[in-house]
């Protein structure tokens, strides 16, 4: 089986500067066209260890990709060093130094002779073009394994691996025959989850691998089928196990990989043509926040309003002092009153409302435990609220992260007309 | 001098379904008591790699991290392999035994064999107190050589490492005396900074070591010193060096490398005792979001609306329909009126405003440019509004993240007392 490997080189890195994202990201994409990466090596910037560890990962894996390490203030370390691996010269690179030229005019920058050099490469080197940045992508060869070397900016990286390394793989080695697709559940345990499912699991067609992939934003469940003759009916064999999980968790199903609560909230209202407004107390902007994080979202989201004192509370949302008063800002009453409080001052006919301490220390005037969050839903349809206390723990960001999610989550739920859903109320 | 090497274990990290943040901390955490990391390494959960990769790094370097690989679904293979690399055999560690227990019974797990084999460990190993978690940490020493074999989640790993593994060094080696100081500074190019602190810097004691760490959040300036006899004397020279620093470049140096804009802005609003409001649009509540971050935000933050639809700007912030319809929702008669709608109907002495296209495709009714934003501070006590446009680019998150640094930045400004504040108007 094809073998693949990273090396990121960069002082950077060792410092603990930047974290290495670009590793992970490669990785995943390798897995998904079948070459598993054996290993992941940071190293600095000095010649000896660069040449050393190129020379051991180019003799023991098939394919290895090179990132970070370039750029005009690197000294060029890493282009000479891999021109001594492959016992070659340097050239100019007569497209790069045109590319290179015109970007630094545009961005009304100096073509000086560091940037002129990025032109520069091995003479062994095939050039891969970066289109969004100055230091090209590069490819060796030997012996039938590939090297390339990559910025590790991780916007041009990605833009090289898929337009430039992938495409050069696929036409010199025969992958093996891949199908798979990845969907995401949430709000659901990995062990209840593979309770509920097992009767799904074990009639499998045995042909297809299951991976639990668990992460913060749920647990990803992928279906992979490995070096089989007819892709079509295995994708089609796919999707239609797929389809038959998602009657059997039509709750936490939220869809393929590339599905999130917001995704999937903002699919339910614009089938609905519903709008939302949300009232966020503890949550501070959170929810407000993730909801346009997605492009499109004035479709269906027409605002929010952050109260983080009890005036704003009552000025501008319409809560009544006397219920803030009585039962406190962190009560039931209260969340109520702020859910249907963002339905009367908007047009909206869903609102999200919450209230609650986050911590690590109370705030004056609250008597609840801290991680105590109220989280309210409202629908101008049916005129119900639905309200539900969540305990978090002591970590402000965790808690606000947490409590954005299950309030979003319960919002999802009354979209899908799950009106008996409860939240997850305690951590641990 | 003394290496420093970390080794992380884990088929999830080479399969990019976690990023390996440890090592970036550990480097971080290393450097800064004067060790450098010379190479990180991740590998799979196979016994030949583990074994082969520990051997190697124990020879070349004083101290080895190793990283994750640990828990009970990991069926022990690097305790077992580390036991092998050390030539000895497994033995229950009654502490651990015990502490597991009570943890599992707190959260009212079961106390199975899976959870009791945490307990195991090799004779070898001297047991560190895992206080947040079930996995101990271990040390292992071999020719004078140190090897620290840690739970990989971030968190309990931390704690073993300031807790556990940093006095162990201490103990085994003699360290380079060493003081250093990290301030952070903000909304200054990395180029124009050197320019403009060049005189301080070749001003600066000959024993004073600076280095430049650009980052998202700011440009770390660090100043070291390494064998030196008086520490004290030192860090009152650092501290001294730096106070010049912030009057050649006050708007710039935000403090020592905790500070943040919202710290600063924070400090300032509470000194002056005044209270702030937010009304987002573009940047769609991540202004009020970034501010309630911190805890303690209820003493000067008053609240927030989004307002993502002209109605809301209308009707809640009392913005006239007029000017909306006459210069567009991406003005600056916009902007200014969302400013000072934010003081009208809140008790606020500073307000907030931004409006804009922050794309990637263009909203509805409106003729700007994607990437161009609107950003207005207004201050009861002059009556004055400052307002600037700032153009940004086409990804959607990185316009959100920029727009909400420059209007901070501009708040902070203008709590500093510099009105003529220009943001950054063209980012490429």
């Amino acid at each position: 089986m094809l073998k693949g490997e990273i090396i990121t080189i960069g002082d950077e890195i060792l410092i603990g500067q930047i974290v290495d994202t670009n590793s992970a990201w490669i990785g995943a994409r390798f897995s998904e066209i079948g070459i598993p990466v054996s290993r992941i090596t940071s190293i600095g910037d000095r010649r000896d260890e660069i040449l050393n560890e190129l020379e051991k990962a180019l003799s023991r894996s098939e394919i290895v990709i090179v990132t970070g390490g370039l750029g005009p203030t690197k000294d060029d370390i890493t282009k000479k060093t891999i021109a001594e691996l492959f016992k070659c010269g340097m050239r100019r690179d007569e497209d790069t130094f045109n590319h290179v030229k015109s970007i630094t005019e545009k961005r009304g920058f100096d073509f000086n002779v560091s940037n002129q050099s990025q032109a520069d490469v091995p003479e062994a080197a095939t050039v891969i073009k970066n289109h969004h940045g100055t230091a090209p992508g590069m490819m060796f060869e030997r012996d039938g394994h590939l090297l390339f070397s990559l910025p590790g900016v991780p916007f041009e990286m990605k833009e090289l691996i898929n337009g430039g390394v992938i495409p050069e793989i696929i036409s010199h080695f025969s992958l093996r025959n891949i199908v798979h697709k990845t969907i995401i559940t949430y709000g659901i345990a990995e062990s209840v989850l593979s309770e509920r499912i097992s009767g799904w699991e074990d009639s499998l067609p045995k042909y297809l691998h299951l991976a639990y992939l668990p992460g913060p934003s749920g647990i990803k469940l992928r279906l992979s089928a490995y070096d089989i003759e007819n892709k079509t009916s295995v994708a089609d064999e796919i999707e239609k196990q797929f389809s038959i999980l998602r009657d059997i968790i039509p709750f936490n199903f939220l869809g393929d990989e590339s599905s999130s609560l917001v995704t999937v909230i903002a699919d339910e209202l614009k089938k609905k043509n519903k709008k939302l407004f949300v009232v966020e107390s503890c949550t501070g902007g959170a929810i407000s926040q993730t909801i346009t994080d997605i492009c499109g979202a004035s479709e269906y989201f027409l605002g929010s309003v952050t109260s983080y004192t009890a005036d704003i509370k009552e000025k501008i949302v319409g809560v009544s002092d006397d219920t803030i008063e009585k039962y406190s800002a962190v009560s039931r009453e209260t969340v109520i009153e702020m859910a249907l409080g963002a339905l009367n001052i908007s047009k909206a006919d869903y609102s999200i409302a919450t209230t609650g301490n986050v911590g690590p220390t109370l705030d004056k005037g609250t008597s609840d435990e801290v991680g105590t969050v109220w989280i309210a839903v409202a629908e101008r349809e049916t005129g119900k609220t639905f309200a539900h206390r969540i305990c978090l723990g002591k970590l402000r960001h965790e808690n606000i992260a947490r409590a954005t999610s299950q309030a979003l989550f319960m919002l999802y739920a009354i979209l899908k007309g799950n009106h008996d859903f409860k939240p997850n109320t305690t951590y641990l």
